[in-house]
Order: C-alpha cells, then sequence, then structure tokens
C-alpha cells in the first residue's frame, strides 16, 4: 500500500479510498492510482486481499481435534506460513462432527477470512460452494473433500499402511492385528485398506477378529488389544492405526508377559526413548501444514489452476518394537 | 430467541429487530418483545450475546504456542465449556511475541467475540481497555495479565517449584540444577523463585552456574545440562522448569553416564513408561482452561465481582527419576 501511494504521489489514506471504491478522489488520481496498482504488479485477489479496508487479514483452519498433538506442528506450520503472508490464523475444532465443522467454518467466513485450511470430519461439503464462488480460497488437509472439487494435501496412508506390515511380515509375524480409528474416517479407511493389501500381497488371510475399528478411545483400545493378544490365535504382532491407538497400546504392551511386535502409524514424542523404541510410520504433519498453507495463498494470489492434490510419503522409522521376532506362543 | 417470540406472540424476525434496533416494529410490538425478553430473566448481557444479530456467539483464545502439548488439554477444555454455552471458540497463537498477542486480541475483538482468554505474552495489557470497557469479557490463564486488574487461572507456581526442589533434597541431593524459560515469564520466574526459596529453607547456597533461564530450545538447554552436569562442582540433580525443558532433559541424561536425579514441572504422556518414570509436579491445563473458560462465562451472564485471581495447585507424582539418590560423583 505503501509502495502505491508512493509511487502514484499520493497519501496511504487516498490509496485506501480508491481500492474501497470511497467517495472524495478526483478521476484523475484515481486512474494513477489505479495506474501505480498495475504497475506494481498487484493481481485482483492480492489487492483486494491486501488492501482491504483496513482489517487485518486473517485464514481460518478447522481441525478436527484441538488436543490431539498430531496437530500441534501441522498447526503451528499454519500460522507460520499465514504470519509469513501477513494474514493472522483462528483455528477452532470440529471434535469430528461434521455438524460443527459446517458451523464453525461458515462462523470464520462470516468473519472475513480470506481462506480456509480444512482438516474434514464431514462427508458431504457442498455447504462449502456459495462460499468458493464468492472468493475464499479452500484447501483440505489430511483428509480430501468429498462431493466438491477442491485442493488436498494428503500423507500416502495406504502406502504408508503397506510399508509397515510388510516390515512385520519380512520379520516373521503371520498373525498382524490392526486398530484404527473410527470407519468412514479416510484416513482409518485407507490405512486398513493398505493392511489388508499388504497381507493379500504376502498370501496372507486375514482373520476378522484382528480388526477393529472404532475410535481411540483408551478404553476401547486396551480391550480390543488384551482380546486380540490371548487364546491360542493371538496376534503376534499389531499395525496400531494413529498415535492415539499407539500410545495406549504401548501400554496395554508394557503390562503384557509376552512381547508382541509394534509398528504405529504416525510418529510422536519420545517414542524412541521407550524400551522397546516404538517403529512408526512417521507422517510430516509441519510439511503437511505448510504445504497446504502454501498453496492456499497460491490461490489467494490467483493462481486458477484445476484443484490438485498432493500426495506426501510416510516414512519407516524401525526402533525395536517393529522388530521384534514372531515367537510361537 | 424462539421463547421470546413466543411468548411475545411475534415472529423470529420481529424478535431481531427490537434487539437490533432496527426500524419496522410498532411501539406496542416493540414493549410486548421487551417485555418477554424481561420476563424470560435475560439479562443485558445474556441478550446482548444470545440474541445479537443472527451472528454465531463467539469467544476468543490467545495462546502463546500452538504446538506445545501443554496447551492441547487446555484449549479443548476452553472449547468445551465455550461449546456448553452455545458458543464458538477462535484459537490463535501470539508466539510469545507481545505485539501478536495485541494483534491478535484485537482481531479477535474486531471480529465481535464476546470474550477473551488469554495466555499472556505481553507484559501490558492497558491495550485492552477500551475492549473491556466496551464490554469484551476477559480472563487471563496461565500467567496474570500485566498493568490491569483482569480475572486471572493460575497454577500455584511457586508452591509447586518448592514442593520438587524439597522433594530432592529429601533424597539427598545438595547440589541442584534448575532449567527454565526465558526470564519475566511470569511461570519461569515464580519457579526459579520456589527453587531458590527451598534452596534456601534448607540451608542450602545456589551456586549461579547453576541456574539458567533463557528458552527452551533444545540445543540451549542441552548445552546448560551438559555443562552443569559435568566438573568437580557437577549437579547431582536438575529441576527442570517445563514440558519442553524436560522432554531435553530426559533426551541429555539417557545419554549420561553418571545418573542424575530428576523433577519436571509439567506431566506429560508417557512419562510412566520411561525408564525411570519421570517424576513431575503435574499442573492440571484442561482444569486450568475449564476454569477460566466457565469464570469467562460467568462474566459474560453479569456477574460483576472484582477481578479474582484463582490459584490451582501442582501435584507431586514421584515415578522414579525423581528418587534417585545423591551418589558422590
Amino acid at each position: 500500500m505503501k509502495d502505491v501511494a508512493a509511487r502514484a504521489g499520493v497519501g496511504l489514506k487516498t490509496v485506501s479510498r480508491v481500492v474501497n471504491g470511497e467517495p472524495g478522489v478526483t478521476a484523475d488520481t484515481e486512474s494513477r492510482v489505479r495506474a501505480a496498482i498495475e504497475a506494481l504488479g498487484f493481481r485482483r485477489n492480492d489487492s483486494a486481499r491486501i488492501l482491504r479496508k483496513g482489517r487485518t487479514a486473517s485464514i481460518g483452519l478447522v481441525l478436527e481435534d484441538l488436543a490431539d498433538p498430531f496437530y500441534s506442528p501441522l498447526s503451528r506450520a499454519v500460522e507460520e506460513v499465514a504470519r509469513a503472508n501477513g494474514s493472522l490464523l483462528f483455528a477452532g475444532s470440529s471434535a469430528e462432527v461434521p455438524e460443527r465443522e459446517e458451523e464453525l467454518a461458515l462462523a470464520l467466513c462470516a468473519r472475513r477470512v480470506d481462506g480456509l485450511v480444512i482438516v474434514p470430519a464431514s462427508d458431504d461439503h457442498r455447504y462449502l460452494e456459495p462460499e468458493i464462488a464468492a472468493g475464499i480460497a479452500t484447501v483440505f488437509v489430511d483428509r480430501p473433500a468429498s462431493r466438491i472439487e477442491a485442493d488436498a494435501v494428503l500423507t500416502d496412508n495406504a502406502g504408508g499402511a503397506r510399508t509397515a506390515v510388510a516390515h512385520l511380515i519380512a520379520h516373521g509375524h503371520r498373525r498382524i492385528g490392526f486398530i484404527g480409528d473410527r470407519p468412514h474416517i479416510h484416513t482409518a479407511d485407507e490405512r486398513v485398506r493398505g493392511y489388508r493389501e499388504a497381507m493379500a500381497a504376502h498370501g496372507l488371510a486375514v482373520r476378522e477378529e484382528w480388526v477393529s475399528m472404532g475410535g481411540t478411545a483408551p478404553e476401547r483400545v486396551r480391550a480390543e488389544l488384551e482380546r486380540m493378544a490371548s487364546g491360542p490365535e493371538a496376534i503376534t504382532a499389531l499395525f496400531s492405526g494413529n498415535n492415539r491407538v499407539t500410545v495406549t497400546a504401548v501400554r496395554v504392551l508394557s503390562e503384557h508377559d509376552r512381547p508382541i511386535a509394534l509398528v504405529g502409524f504416525d510418529d510422536f514424542e519420545l517414542a524412541d526413548l521407550l524400551r522397546p523404541g516404538v517403529t512408526v510410520i512417521a507422517q510430516d504433519p509441519a510439511r503437511l501444514g505448510r504445504t497446504a498453507a502454501e498453496l492456499l495463498f497460491r490461490r489467494l494470489d490467483g493462481d486458477t489452476a484445476p484443484p490438485q492434490r498432493v500426495e506426501l510419503p510416510g516414512r519407516l522409522i524401525p526402533r525395536g518394537s517393529g522388530e521384534l521376532p514372531a515367537l510361537q506362543h
């Protein structure tokens, strides 16, 4: 705005008047200001965003859970990119309830955010169509949008799951369990798909009592794991579907008398200092957040390419728990 | 709003017009609506908050760091209380920069939040006076406000620190180090004060090379701890000033050849599963958040009592690391 004012030889207030279509500016001055804006290369969205009347630019972040540490580095990365682009970040959580996601996203739009980064809980994002048509940029992260075409930045969840299960199979395991989040959550579905694909690729049958999807509450995970780990067909290894499940699994297995191998999806703090260290498929939540936010600001800066899906790889980090051999129980 | 409309025998739109002072309502209708509002017991703040034009009620949360897991349960608790009171929560972070706190708090006010819960980074909150005068309720949490009178919900940081250090002294330690966050952060100052008070109460001198305040960057904490743990006057125990410091201390001590006792301020996930388990002074961040948010909504509901300071106790959880004896090195 200062650059525009200097180039046009007018004050900041005059630039503001022109941009906001307020009265009190002569036609000559207005055309000088507009020429300066054009000469300095502001595209329509830029000028709308940066020069809007007096308001601090902002973007919104809709998370699934404010208390899941997976989202902490993601949130911080989004905030850092926002900050670097002169925007504030407002974050809130859907608590995995579709109606809350919609309520929160629309409330952010009503407060005139320029764009939204969304970890979706809903399976129908058509409610966003009027907002997107009105110019609100929207990028989905961690999970894709449903029923609309939109940018998404995801981890290759099925690929990471295949890697995890193949790793356990390579260490001699045949009876491998999976405990994951609720079905219909994109990441949970993709990870159980990868688990099944890896088992099938190695000619291993999956007993349905080895697969449990239904949320990450510690009591549930504990009960399911204790069930899978007992009896003549007990599992010798577990692939846990996210960091909430893994943390409970570590706790249960630490009390267990027979060693059961463990690979978790998602890294977590201090995983390397546990004994054994916890082998994981690490996502890069900071990179997910950064990539999504950078894509959002490219959209705000006028990038009108078709919606894209970016997939980031997961990375196996062997630390001990996933390399325990399969003992005959 | 529905109740008011039903009682006054008018439509929702009419109630909205009256509440917002819009034209198109006869004097008779207006007085019926106002009587219904009064009869139903809405106080001024209630009606202003709940009946404001079509807008979802909301509160803002200003954190110090979106990525510090200490704030995850605090944020979630604030959000749950907000939700129970029919409000959305918008959160953002100051990244410990005073100007960002101010910018974020004022941006939230400009977006018409009804109240703010603030983990302050600033040491001068007079910038909030016009907002508070305009009816924005404000509660500080984790750290108090500066230069204004305001509600605050805190942990008894000095008391918790005294407990931690007395515990180490009771296990035979005399050369006890302290690594904390930057000075002038309220919690850091209070904790180092508690450390010094406990040492003095037991007649123990504090060597200045045993005290290091200056932020929680892992490289800094590592260098300071390695320095304190070497030489003829090496410490035999460390009191770490917050969870970020503790996590790095655990890592450094796990590589150390001589055992050094450790008590950390703040609990953290899996502290019990490390070997040795990490002894901590546990705050209750969920209770901090819940207490602060409940106080905020009492203010919004018309509680005009003088500003209050609520102090919650810390709780010693012995797990092994704080009970290591003082060996002569």
